[in-house]
């Protein structure tokens, strides 16, 4: 491992953790045989003892020297340097196949959401017409903030500072260059062609104002920074830019501090990953799976080694639709049945109909045995004009925002 | 190729048309050696003539004893049969691990959402807590319509036939049966536990109710049919059933007959990932997408071979905001400036402001240099109280619904 940052030390705690399963799932257990930092190490002895080199010093130089050193001597090398893949791409790629050796970066864009090895595998059998991407958290943050908080482009910067999501110098994020860089990269995959981040005409987002996000809101849009890679008249346009888009786009939902990127093809209409951005246990967790996938030809067979037993009675929130008698008191026996079953009731709504009424609850997550023994007693009820109905309720909030 | 049906059409026409692309990519050129249909062809002689079978006949014989045979006969498999999988799966994989072949599967769920490549792959290095799926369009058709158009299960069913999206004998999607063998192999992939359809646990739609949606609406609730795998108390629950959710689900905007599947771990949080469900193109690109990559070992120097050139000048919309002085007139001044450029006007809100306005507007979609070329004139009017301010707007509806 070369470099010692935030994403080396994640990856190496990872790399601890998961041994035994990457073991079980390759037959080959990864061990760190040498870490490169500022202070100590030497890139020539790790050099000699390692099978594949991850690369997670970022910046041009020495990471350049290093991956195209550890290439040439036949080492695999994954990394998450974005800057020199789309600055050095053409070098690297042509370093890599002559060596035969595998050079894979599922953590330079997107953390962990899997945007290039689908490009590069799922959609090889596609003709790719445009991806757009949300590729940068910092902005995303920003901008989502200030939609929901209706604060200023300064004072959501300072948010995201204070929560570690920006960093004190933030130019390379706001500015759209980080996205550009990542842009470069996708568009080279989805589309074969040699783009490097000199060609990628990027905006930021410096310029946005409270203002434009209050009469976005009237036309019924929502701001992004986004990254678009796409064929126009035979050639190809790369560029990062604000954009408001319509509700429907499936970016338009995409909030908080996440990534996501739809890829268009008339194939496979289009196709939507999101995840988190890349925080230091995202990219360490992608260039885990690079380093999976290195050390063997993708797991065709499934091996289903950990035996799990199958637990059959689960909690779950549920939403009850009865329809009972319009007499007084059929709330209470339904509350208090429910309760001697530990079933506890979020909220009501009930509704007179002529000679009877509708009494629709959700109620707290609960073991569903419990609840199905409720919704017997309660399906015995006098007062019950037809059997109780019951739909489970997923309780979870998802993203940040 | 074993079989004919629309998937198999629709593969072997993609392939016709991806030959060359496969071959720059893959230094091989793919070609169909023999067809086995119902009433011609020979198992005997195509496996004889081919290095790799695609499985599309679907169900369990004869489709089982063909890959059987033909992984044993040293030939990689690429099959979309979910339930061959689901049943079979110990078999299959055992005689894959035995032969040294790759068994790939990806068109078996969600089509060409790349469900099955990120489990085994991207997410080889995170201990997955749970998944939870979309995984049958017609379902998620069915309640889309009814949630929308207020109609019942029957109405939305009915539309669903008409349009293609159900099948005549409706039993296997709305039941729950189809959704539930494509979470046994997903439960497999993400837990390396295995399951087998006849351990998931599966409820249908058909008892969903017009007022189910209204009173779900009043709670601030969207229903889905979901299939969930999720770790609980060292166990495994694998199940499908109708279940409600909140807004911020990332589940909970999918509409329409697209599937789309989240992944919850500690490492990457979330990630989730959608697109069209099993339509016969979507699933044949699947299949192509194994195909190329059981071709080859994964494709790690990104090969740049087709240069398209770049393109600088877009077509774009935007949106425009000007700070003018309150003076009659400036509207229609600005709109002529605009017409003269070919800038359209999609939508406007003008708002006064004591002594000047605000006029904020959004335009259709223009070449950027156009449009740019009437804001400098723009910025150059006399009324104008600072720098006209622009913003791409993208257009695109995506979804259906």
């Amino acid at each position: 491992m070369l470099g010692r940052g935030t994403v080396g030390g994640a990856f190496a705690q990872l790399l601890a953790e998961h041994a035994d399963r990457v073991q079980r799932v390759t037959g080959l257990r990864p061990e760190l045989s040498g870490v490169l930092s500022r202070s100590s190490g030497s890139f020539e002895e790790i050099l000699a003892g390692s099978d594949l080199i991850v690369e997670l010093i970022g910046g041009i130089e020495p990471a350049r020297g290093y991956v195209l050193q550890a290439m040439r001597a036949g080492r695999h090398v994954v990394t998450a340097n974005k800057l020199l893949l789309s600055e050095h791409g053409d070098e690297l790629f042509a370093a890599a196949r002559e060596a035969g050796v595998q050079l894979r970066f599922e953590g330079a864009v997107a953390g962990v959401v899997p945007v290039i090895r689908v490009l590069q595998e799922s959609f090889a059998g596609a003709r790719i017409d445009r991806v757009h991407g949300i590729v940068n958290g910092t902005t995303n943050f920003i901008l989502s903030e200030m939609a929901r908080l209706g604060i200023s482009f300064e004072q959501a910067l300072a948010e995201a500072q204070r929560l570690g999501y920006a960093e004190a110098d933030p130019s390379d994020d706001v500015d759209g260059r980080d996205a550009a860089a990542k842009m470069a990269i996708v568009a080279r995959l989805a589309f074969e062609t040699p783009v490097r981040l000199d060609q990628v005409r990027f905006e930021g987002i410096r310029q946005i104002t409270p203002d434009d996000m209050e009469y976005a809101r009237e036309f019924g849009l929502g701001l992004k920074l986004i990254g678009t890679a796409e064929r126009i008249d035979g050639g190809l346009s790369v560029r990062v830019h604000p954009a408001f888009l319509y509700p429907g786009h499936p970016l338009a939902s995409i909030n908080g501090p996440f990534n996501a990127v739809t890829v268009e093809s008339p194939e496979i209409t289009e196709v939507t990953m999101s995840g988190p951005g890349a925080g230091g246990p995202q990219t360490a967790t992608a260039v885990l799976g690079d380093v999976v996938s290195a050390m063997i030809p993708p797991a065709s067979a499934a091996m289903a080694t950990a035996e799990l037993p199958l637990v059959a009675d689960v909690v779950s929130a549920f939403y009850l639709h009865l329809e009972v008698a319009d007499e007084s008191g059929v709330l209470a026996t339904v509350a208090r049945l429910l309760a001697t079953h530990d079933v506890s009731v979020k909220s009501v709504v009930q509704k007179g109909l002529s000679d009877q009424a509708r009494l629709v609850m959700v109620v707290h997550p609960v073991l569903e045995s419990r609840f199905m023994a409720a919704m017997a007693e309660i399906a015995e009820l006098p007062v019950l004009r037809s059997p109780p109905r019951a739909i489970r309720v997923i309780e979870e909030e998802f993203g940040v925002s």
